[in-house]
Parts: C-alpha cells; sequence; structure tokens
C-alpha cells in the first residue's frame, strides 16, 4: 500500500537540507527502510538527513503544511518497526548528524547530546571526565539518544539507574508545526506546570522529535563484583533478589535471570567461553554490584549476599569473577543469549514484564501455554529479573520447519500476552508499541487510557504528520 | 469576586454524597477554605466528601454537565493556594474519606493506597510490614496521598529516594467527564503508549482527581548514621557533598544545608536543643546515611566522607550524632527552621532549584538582591542542597513593621526570581503553582511550553471545571 508523494514535493524537502543530504535512490533509502528483525521492509520515498535543529523545523514545518508523513530515526534498532515505514512512501527524518555533545558538566553530572549522538559515544564521552552515563544495551554501538529516549529504553542497568526516562532531565523537541520547545533544563527538582518531558520520551516519535536532551551522569563505581549463581527455581532466584536488594541498596546494579537452556545456547554460540559453575542448575543469576567505596567493598557485599543465600538455601552454587575478563565473560554469557538463539532457528519473542514477585508464577503458567501451541518448542528464558521484565523467548522445536513455525508468531504472542495482561503485566516492557503491538495495545489498554492518549495525539500533531501508524 | 451557585445546584450534588457529608455551613466549610500561611481565604459555597470512587465519578460527572468548578483538597497543606477557592463559591471536593490502603505486598515493595491516606499513615503501614515508605514533610501528620502525587511532594528524602513522581507506579484518576481510568499498574518498565501517569502528578488536581495509587516501598535501612558539619562556604558544601555522593552513592539519603542564622532562629526556638558542635560556622550541612548492611557501616562510610573533607579542607569540623535521640536532635533543627521562622516577624518565602553546582554563585548572588529591596532584611537560607533545592526565606529587618514588610513580598519575588531564571533554575522546586505563582509561571516559561500545557488541559477537561484559576 505504498504511496507517492505529488510532484516537486521531494524537491520542496531535498531543498532544505541540499541534495547531498536528500537521498532518494532506492539502494540509498534501502538500509534506512528495512529494519534489524526483518518483519518490515516497506521503502520509504526520501531519507532526509538534516544538519541543525532548523533544518529539522523547516521540515517539520513544510510537512505540516502539506500533510506529508514523517518518520523520525536514529540508529534503527528497534524491535518494534517504530523507525520504518508502516505504509510506504513516507519520509524518513534521519538525526545521525545532529550528533555533537553540546556540553558535559562532570560537576553537576549533566551532559547535553543531540540526538544522534550514538549510545556507545555518549557512554565514552562521560567516562572520558571519569563519569558513568549507565544506559547500557545490546545495541548501544549503533543506537542513539533520541531514538533511546523516544522508545524509553531499558537494557542492564535499570535497576540501580532506571530507564531513559529516568536518565533524562530535559529535552530540546521540535513539534510538528516546526515549533521548538526548549526544555533543556538540568533540574532535579521543578514543579512548575505539566511533565511535558515525559510525554515526549516514550512516545516513539509519534508527537514530536527530540533533537536535544539533558542526561545525568553519575560518579563512577571504584570497586565491581560479578556474581554468577546456579538455583533450583525461580522462586529462589526471588528470594535471592529481595535478600540482595536488602542488603546493597543502590549497590545493587544488576540482577539478571537465566534458564539453563539459554546458557546452554551461549555456550554451543561461544565455544569460547565456560560454564562458570563445576556443576549443572536449572536456573541462573548474574549479580552486579558497584561499589563508591573499593573494589574490597564491592567483593564484601557480593560475599554476604551469597553466603546469606547459600546458608538459607535458596541459592545453590555461586562464583564471583576473579579478574576483570572473568566479569566480562559471565556478561557476555548473557548479554550474547539474543545471538545465541539464531543457530536454534526461528524464534519467537516477548517482551513482556510482571510485577516482580509474579515471575515464579508467570513462568510456571507461560510453559504449558507455549507447549499447546506448539508442542516441543524450547522456551528460551532470561531477562532483568529486578525489573520484573522477562524477554520470554521461544526458539522452534528441535528439526522443525523455520517458517511453519514463525507463522505461530501471532498465535503464540495472543496467548502469552493475555497470561501476562491476567496477571496485570505488561506487553511491552521496554521495546515498545511501533508497529509490531499497536493492535495488541489497543486491544487491551484501559479504553479510557487510549482515548487520552488520541486527544493528546490530537492536541500535539492535529495534521497527523507524525510517524503515523505507530503507537496508537 | 464570589459566585454563587444556581438554585438546586447544591442540592443535586448533596444528593451524590449524602447530607451528612455535604457542609454547607460557613463554619464548617471555614476549615477547608483558608490554606495554612493564610494567603487565601475565598469561600467555597459547599464542602463534598464523598466516600467512594463511585461518589467522586458522579460528583465530577454532574460537574462536568453543569459546568460547576470542583477543588480537589488533600489534608490542606499546599503552600501555592492550589488547594483553596481563587474565585470563591467553587465547591471543594475532600478525598478524607478515601483513606483505605487497599492492598501492601512487601515482597513486590508495593502499596496500593487511596487519595485520602495521610502520609504519616502511609509511613506506618509500611513500617508495620517492616519496610519503608521514604516521602518524609514538615506536614507529613496532615497532608495525604492524594495531594502529595498532585504536587509531586518533595521533603527530605528525596536524593535517595525520588519526588512523590517517582515513588508512584501507577494510578486511578477519575476525569472531568466522571469516567474512571483504571492505571493502578505495579510495575517497574511498561512501554505501552503515552506516559499518563506523570501527566496526572503534580498536574494539581486540574486534569483529573488521583483518587488511588500504587507506592512504591524499599527496605529498612539497617543501619543511620546523621552527621553534623560545619564549612566556612556554600563552595565547599557543594565539595562535601560531590564527595559525599561519589562514595556513598544511593546510601546518601539526605544532605541538608543550613546557613548559621537558620541554626541560630531554631536553637532560640527549640532551647531544649544544642549546638552539635563546639565551634561557630557560617554554613552547616547535615548528612544522613543508609545503610542495608548495618549501623557500623553507616558510621564507617560517614566517618570516611568526613575524614576525607577535613582532610581535604572544605569540612571543618564534624559531629556523628552518639545515639538515635542524637539524630533526631541534628534532624529536628534542620525540620524546625521554618517554624524557628515566626518569632522573627515577617518571612517572604522562596522555593527555588538550580543546577545544584549553581548553589553557591546563587546564594551569593541572591544577597545583595535581597538588600537592594530591603536593606536589613535577614536571609535565611536552607534546604535541600543535593537536589539544588534552596528555600530562601528572608526575615524582615529587626524592628521593622511587619505588615509594611510583607508588602514587598511581590518585588522580592520578582527579583530573586528574576535571578533564579537568570541561572536556569525554577521558580517552583517543590511546593508548585497554584494561584500563588501562576501569573509568574505565565511570564516566565517557554511560550511554546505554555502552549502545549493549555492544549493538554483542553484535551482533558474540556469544560474547564477542574480546579480553575490553578496552574495555567
Amino acid at each position: 500500500m505504498s504511496e507517492t508523494l505529488p510532484p516537486g514535493r521531494i524537491e520542496a524537502f531535498a531543498a532544505i537540507v541540499g541534495a547531498r543530504n536528500a537521498l532518494t535512490g532506492a539502494a540509498d533509502i534501502a538500509p534506512f527502510s528495512v529494519e534489524p528483525r526483518g518483519l518490515y521492509c516497506r521503502p520509504a520515498s526520501l531519507v532526509l538527513r538534516p544538519g541543525s535543529v532548523a533544518e529539522v523545523s523547516a521540515i517539520l514545518k513544510l510537512a505540516s503544511q502539506t500533510r506529508t508523513p514523517i518518520i523520525p530515526q536514529g540508529g534503527n534498532t528497534g524491535l518494534v518497526g517504530g523507525q520504518v515505514p508502516a505504509t510506504g512512501g513516507e519520509i524518513i527524518l534521519s538525526l545521525s548528524r545532529l550528533n555533537a555533545v553540546r556540553a558535559l558538566d562532570p560537576v553537576s553530572n549533566t551532559m547535553v547530546a543531540e540526538a544522534g549522538v550514538v549510545l556507545q559515544a555518549a557512554r565514552d564521552a562521560a567516562d572520558a571526565a571519569d563519569r558513568l552515563f549507565p544506559l547500557a544495551l545490546g545495541s548501544q554501538g549503533s543506537c542513539q539518544i533520541g531514538g533511546n529516549l523516544s522508545s524509553n529504553a531499558g537494557g542492564t542497568q535499570v535497576l540501580a539507574y532506571g530507564n531513559a526516562r529516568e536518565l533524562c532531565l530535559g529535552l530540546e523537541v521540535v513539534l510538528p508545526t516546526g515549533e521548538v520547545l526548549d526544555d533543556l533544563r538540568r533540574l532535579a527538582k521543578d514543579n512548575t506546570g505539566y511533565d511535558l518531558k515525559n510525554l515526549f520520551v516514550g512516545a516513539e516519535g509519534t508527537l514530536g522529535i527530540i533533537t536535544a536532551a539533558v542526561l545525568k551522569m553519575f560518579p563512577k563505581p571504584k570497586g565491581k563484583a560479578v556474581a554468577w549463581v546456579g538455583l533450583k527455581t525461580p522462586a529462589d532466584a526471588l528470594a535471592l533478589f529481595n535478600r540482595a536488594r536488602a542488603i546493597a541498596g543502590g549497590a545493587l546494579t544488576g540482577f539478571e535471570l537465566m534458564q539453563r537452556r539459554a546458557l546452554e545456547f551461549a555456550l554451543a554460540y561461544m565455544p569460547e567461553l565456560r560454564d562458570p559453575l563445576p556443576d549443572t542448575w536449572p536456573w541462573y543469576v548474574l549479580i552486579d554490584i558497584s561499589s563508591g567505596r573499593s573494589q574490597e567493598d564491592a567483593r564484601e557485599l557480593a560475599e554476604i549476599i551469597l553466603a546469606g543465600g547459600i546458608e538459607d538455601g535458596f541459592a545453590g552454587n555461586a562464583a564471583i569473577a576473579a579478574s576483570l575478563a572473568q566479569e566480562r565473560a559471565f556478561w557476555r554469557l548473557r548479554e550474547d543469549i539474543s545471538e545465541a538463539q539464531r543457530p536454534a532457528g526461528g524464534s519467537i519473542k516477548h517482551d513482556i514484564s510482571v510485577p516482580v514477585e509474579a515471575i515464579p508464577e508467570f513462568i510456571e503458567r507461560a510453559a504449558p501455554v507455549v507447549e499447546s501451541i506448539v508442542p516441543g518448542a524450547r522456551v528460551v528464558c532470561f531477562g532483568h529479573m529486578g525489573d520484573g521484565n522477562l524477554h520470554y523467548n521461544v526458539s522452534q522445536p528441535v528439526g522443525a520447519d523455520k517458517q511453519a513455525y514463525l507463522a505461530k508468531w501471532g498465535e503464540m504472542n495472543h496467548a502469552i500476552h493475555g497470561l501476562v495482561i491476567e496477571m496485570h503485566g505488561s506487553i511491552s516492557a521496554e521495546h515498545g508499541i511501533g508497529q509490531l503491538k499497536r493492535e495488541e495495545l489497543a486491544q487491551t489498554a484501559p479504553p479510557v487510557a487510549l482515548e487520552l492518549m488520541r486527544r493528546i495525539k490530537a492536541a500535539f500533531d492535529p495534521a497527523g504528520i507524525m510517524n503515523p501508524g505507530k503507537v496508537i
């Protein structure tokens, strides 16, 4: 259902950014139109790469006047199709050239980064000033700050530092009319009117385009301890989590859960890595501790937590990384699970959350649901247990036909999400709605909430040009 | 400019809640119409005390149909006139009878509290389950959860635990039409559409009425250390703060700054308390440390911070409280400064924030501004330094006429707020806008932001019945 722009429209937009930054050839446009999982591949009619906020503003002004749909795009790493065309024929506005760190202040622990700053570059800029920017994702080498904020990205450090939302103090946003909202505040406390920042964060580019943000930085930890723990059940993992949080508080910077099968997939995928424990357990957690005092203090905290857990019987066996290399190896076993599922064939994904204490119940109830839809399908359950967030993925049965299996995607999602809703959970804990879950959101969100979201959308984007066909 | 309701209107509203819960007599209404500072005293025409969400819904439905203005009110402790009539004749809807803790789950660390639960009662409920609900305010014995959320309350524990906004996971809200938004989610992560929760939090009852909330609880600290430090300058206090936060991280649960004059006022007001230090310093900070490990650990942390601060010369002298009684005494010296200003006569208040690193500059630049407006006026500067938030109050000159001094309130505010805006700060860090700062918000906020706020207001409350004359 691709639509084409009327004659002269492409030229009018291209004139704003100059011919070099207006891509019209099919081969040039292709990398911007296809997203990482290959679920959506409708071509854009044009890719614009503005080099300034003024150019972004001029593009949106013209788009509002001509009712031309605009898709903002960062690093194109989103997993729900939010950053690529929904109908075909839309204009993609790439933020990549707005990639300056405008300011960095280690005393106030703030950084003003433009939307196109790659996450790893933001992390590196903080690091160079002896600070930590804690947002950490698998795609951090290519995803961008604007996309991180628009999708309210999560990742592996949320437990102590929060989602992208909590890491942002203020925004600069170009509204659909082209007006610029300069709200780059750097204040910890500010009660002056409605909270506009949190509306744009997580709106997936449907209300305006974030062009810059004030980001929080933190003092770098003086010490780290990474532990790998084998356990019998998710209930034991929950008990260990509660113990760890009570003792370590904000020093508990990661608590990741993995099923044995996830570890096996990771070990098969990365033969250079070894199982951290000599014995076999059905479940594992990775515990990450950060201390502002010292390396010894971090290790002592980890030891207190693990000793208590083993004594009380809910931790089976445990290893604390003895070197930086071993810390990295433990983390790679966790981080590379996503990639490690590929050799096992088709994988149906879920990115769900439930209240943390309901994780064991969810895992127990979800297994028969999976089995009822595709007998023999292999659950690969892992995720950010401390946030109640599981990537509950399901690999095809051994030897099954990949395409036939993937054809079950919708049915599997529907069943698992039904359980999630029943348990008062979220069908998208950290990846957002985009195109992938738009219909499901409409079916599962409270009608009153949907109505309010529609009113907000109409109030902010009356011409309906911002990323149409996404979210609502 | 009091307005009266048309005949029969009072009876129609009263019928919803029953005669006992519809107050119409002037003496019954008076305590609801006057706020703590006595700045506003226009009478309401009626006070309704609904006993259920259904009754709140019926009231708002009728109000929308008849375009009758409604003011939601909690404990009536707000400091900006947000909870009392702006024109006179409005209906006050008191949430006090909706005071159930509907659920409390120590495993997930969540509590579902109705709007009328008194903050102290919420704290006590958490405490009884061996958990901490960390919101702590001077008015906690009478303020209520609904008001805390509607004004995004701050207080003394924001540094580690956040404002009311960060302590809330989900809401139940009655919209102006009477529809009920059930968004009582208990999830740490949920990226399913626009962030409605954060719109209602801090909206001061202008978009709908919060009737219940999911609140976060925390494990109780196992140990506490409270230190009192004398310093030469605010710049030294800033250096000490940065040191403390780097070492203690989330264990730094309070960092409060006080000028010597504030301590003197407090000591005069509470003769049973003593100056914690034998020598005199122009500035003081109170440091509050919480440990999840032990009392010894908290004390060790405090000692590390203070030893380093004294060695590097930015802490002058320091005392760590040796008993629970002494901890309380240190905190009372800080908490009772507000009350302790009364005997000194008229006091002109400011509740401002600037980026934390700009606190010393603000203090230096504000003093001559005060002196230029009222020579001899006595600055009483104190506040939540770690949040960049100062209560920059100014007592009248010794022997001056109180009323003549207070007549300078607007001029003094205008000048100090001008400096705050110039320094990219906030004219209301934690108290909100209400009636008191509505004009100033209109003059100082970016016009684009105001326009978006107006559109949100129109989208949520097209009949304009929710708390008119407040915020925008």
